[in-house]
């Protein structure tokens, strides 16, 4: 039997790998990748079947890498389709090498503390409780900062990441939950290749529990467009937006990059669902071929089951 | 006579530095701040008459921390309103302390360069032409890779920044406009605080000369609303921006941040501009006092000639 490959946004046990074992399950064969664009690469090339890459988190809003490939002005990835969603809740733990600190809240001999930049303001109430004028060192990743801890044997150091690097690391949980937003969570995206007989439009693999127990809840279809309005037309957004209405299709997010090819000119990046959640493709290809009339550009770039 | 007081986003000699001085003339008291926050703040208290902060690149797309501010979930801002923009090409220059290098084009003895990461990645050309391999320091922003340099007498060391960061500095300007994209733009916002009996709506200040040169040409009078739509209300969003459309309003950009309350609902902030460009502050009450109906809050953000 053939194994799914999956591409995530690295290094290992980073959070778009933990995403990745959740959605996958353990059976995918699960590859990271150091970019964003190496991610959009492997799925347009067809390296990997599947690629899971955050798109947005509940606190910071957009993630303008994944944007800007989606919104592709140079039609470098014009087979790159979003074929399913995953959110994932950031927990943040405290975490040393295995036996150095021996009772929890010990922490009077931590010398130093690692993790990404982000974090600190993630688990500032922890820290002004526990840290207070302890050096921090900023790292690229939480799980980075897990992997140095993990092989720092010189300093009482400790780091803070998830529950699953410390898992992967091999590393003592001293904490967990120490972040000050108890439900600050990132929504990822799954990728597929349209052009693929490997893969389906619905990625679920080996979790087919899962998705029985979800179709028991009521699940909303929904459809993500782009499109680039003509700059010499003005009321042209506003027409474009009318012909989701006009469909039954209630928009649910807007976001909108630059063009790179007139300063000014935006690519928008348009997510619905009809009223009613269901809805077919037919019904996104009228939509599209409306569009098409109003737009200089347009594209499907997906459906999925949320 | 009492100075216009304007703070703009430091350190001093910035782009935003150089947009103030351009837009506000010699004659204005010009004070750097920090942050994003202490220039909204500046207003709000009424420490500033004025604040010129950056919103979007051509390039980059939005400035978030500007769209947050203005977003403003919580009201800590509420007396701040735009009431201008004015737009900056980003040249880039590189600059070495006066009299180090004899001739031009003599880099071969350059041992290092400063400037800020971003500025790396927009001189790609330049410096794989005359730089390969030369020791690159990042600095928090251009200005302060000039200062450095201004200082550094120990080494032959060169800086990437503005031609304005060079004559603040006391640079020599050994090589102009090295960046690859020549038409990289930023647009920066003007603020003043809706209370302020000291500024007007319209900052003009010194520069009636160049107000007189506009009128000739036709402005757009453009107005920014923010608002949030209800979450259990799937239609709203279509239904707010319609709004605009049936009151003669095009739309000219959306962006959507996060509300910070609730997760997955969002502040929209919509510019737009009537037809013809005209229009009048009626308009504008009337456009929000229906979108009142359909959203959750809705604010006025200002209105200015562009």
């Amino acid at each position: 039997m053939q194994h799914t490959t999956v591409t995530f946004l690295g290094p290992a046990a980073s959070f778009s790998h933990q995403a990745a074992v959740e959605f996958f399950g353990e059976s995918a064969e699960l590859l990271p990748c150091v970019s964003f664009t190496d991610a959009f690469t492997a799925v347009q090339q067809g390296e990997a079947d599947y690629a899971i890459i955050p798109c947005e988190n509940s606190t910071n809003g957009s993630v303008v890498q994944t944007l800007d490939l989606l919104a592709d002005p140079n039609n470098l990835y014009e087979d790159v389709e979003v074929c399913g969603v995953h959110y994932l809740t950031v927990h943040h733990c405290l975490l040393a090498r295995k036996g150095v600190f021996s009772s929890q809240r010990d922490y009077g001999s931590v010398a130093k503390l690692y993790t990404h930049p982000q974090a600190w303001g993630q688990c500032e109430g922890f820290l002004g409780r526990y840290f207070r004028g302890i050096e921090r060192q900023d790292v690229s990743s939480t799980s980075k900062a897990g992997e140095i801890v993990s092989k720092t044997k010189t300093e009482h150091s400790a780091a803070i990441a998830s529950r699953f690097a410390a898992e992967f690391h091999g590393l003592d949980v001293l904490e967990e939950n120490i972040e000050d937003k108890t439900d600050n969570t990132t929504r990822f995206l799954v990728l597929r290749n349209r052009n693929s007989d490997l893969t389906t439009p619905r990625p679920f693999g080996d979790l087919d529990d899962r998705r029985e127990q979800w179709a028991s809840t009521p699940t909303a279809r929904k459809t993500l467009i782009s499109f680039m309005v003509r700059q010499d037309s003005p009321g042209a957004l506003a027409e474009a937006l009318l012909i989701f209405k006009s469909h039954g299709m209630n928009l649910t997010s807007i976001n909108s990059r630059p063009s790179q090819n007139n300063n000014w000119q935006y690519v928008f990046l348009v997510e619905c669902q009809t009223a009613n959640g269901l809805g077919d493709q037919g019904m996104d290809m009228e939509v599209l071929s409306h569009l098409q009339g109003v737009t200089e550009t347009c594209r499907h770039l997906g459906t999925w089951s949320e």
